[in-house]
């Protein structure tokens, strides 16, 4: 494709780097650019930049422009109750459904030694300090999805929270809304049986 | 999702004016952006800014940094065909095939009277115009996507291309690469009997 300008190329190359973004999809990214107004084009350019003011929390390790995030330092937060996620982005998932109101620990991925994800890679030693140093803290929720890595990585914290004795729950698991039982899957579908509650 | 801070808000909101990026793939393009390193971000950002640069050709109406692009300006091209195709992403679509090594022209669209599409909004004058001051071009493809607007166009403009005595062909319809004759619909498969060659 040698016959656009440089700056197109330049642009789809940058693009790129975002993720599922093909050669395709990047270009028709930089048509709709090159059709929006050059105002929107300068918005897009400063609030890309402006992400290299965002650090972490360096209480529950979630993105936050101050040392202290917006969840962590709200005071009506239940402070019994800590929920922990691989991801910055599960706590936006989790906040979503305002069934929690407590607070959040962010673990940076979830075990999985192949591609170099252990307990000293992750922020396991953290997590285990700060449960330790807040005693007011009685239920830790590992919010972890349903696979093969979540389970791993709910296992083993689950292991090493054991002697701090607190209750450690998990995310519930069965039938999802609008589900057929017709085509779940037999182990969804055993989950929900077992988890039965009452009508 | 009120708890992220304001930059990653403001960068989601940018790029959802990409074209199928809604909040979901916004914000998953906005963790990915955190996770790169800071000057891939500034190239993002820069290349955003450059594409300002970018003119349209003033003899093809195609894309160009220059006011005539390199297709236009490049004498290796034979000057005895013209391809009209609705947009400049067109072009290089056309380019990667390596079937073709005439000269092109952008018509700005398709006819779609519904959408404010008409002769007058799209480069029509100007194509006729072209093809009027040169003789030389003996053939005039008509490059659309054999749809509804597509065959409008096709339809209107070898009407208009009539009086002026050149050659007016359009894309070969017929069976895709990899197809089953078994799953083509109906139109296709009559196009493909049509048009039959010589094995």
């Amino acid at each position: 494709m040698r016959e656009f300008p440089a700056p197109i190329h330049k642009a789809m190359a940058a693009l790129s780097k975002l993720p599922g973004v093909g050669p395709k999809t990047a270009l028709r990214y930089v048509f709709a650019l090159l059709d929006l107004p050059l105002r929107d084009r300068e918005i897009l350019a400063q609030s890309v930049l402006e992400l290299g003011g965002i650090k972490r929390c360096t209480t529950c390790f979630s993105f936050s422009e101050e040392p202290t995030c917006e969840i962590c330092s709200d005071q009506r937060r239940e402070i019994n109750k800590l929920c922990v996620v691989a991801e910055s982005r599960d706590i936006s998932t989790i906040e979503a459904t305002g069934a929690y109101h407590g607070r959040y620990f962010v673990l940076g991925g979830r075990l999985n030694p192949i591609e170099g994800q252990t307990p000293e890679t992750l922020n396991v030693r953290r997590l285990l300090d700060r449960i330790e140093a807040h005693p007011e803290v009685q239920e830790v929720i590992l919010a972890f999805s349903p696979d093969v890595h979540g389970e791993t990585t709910i296992l083993f914290l689950a292991r090493q929270l054991k002697s701090m004795n607190r209750r450690t729950t998990r995310l519930a698991r069965g039938l999802p809304m609008g589900a057929d039982i017709e085509y779940t899957d037999e182990v969804t579908l055993g989950d929900a049986m077992t988890g039965r509650r009452d009508a």
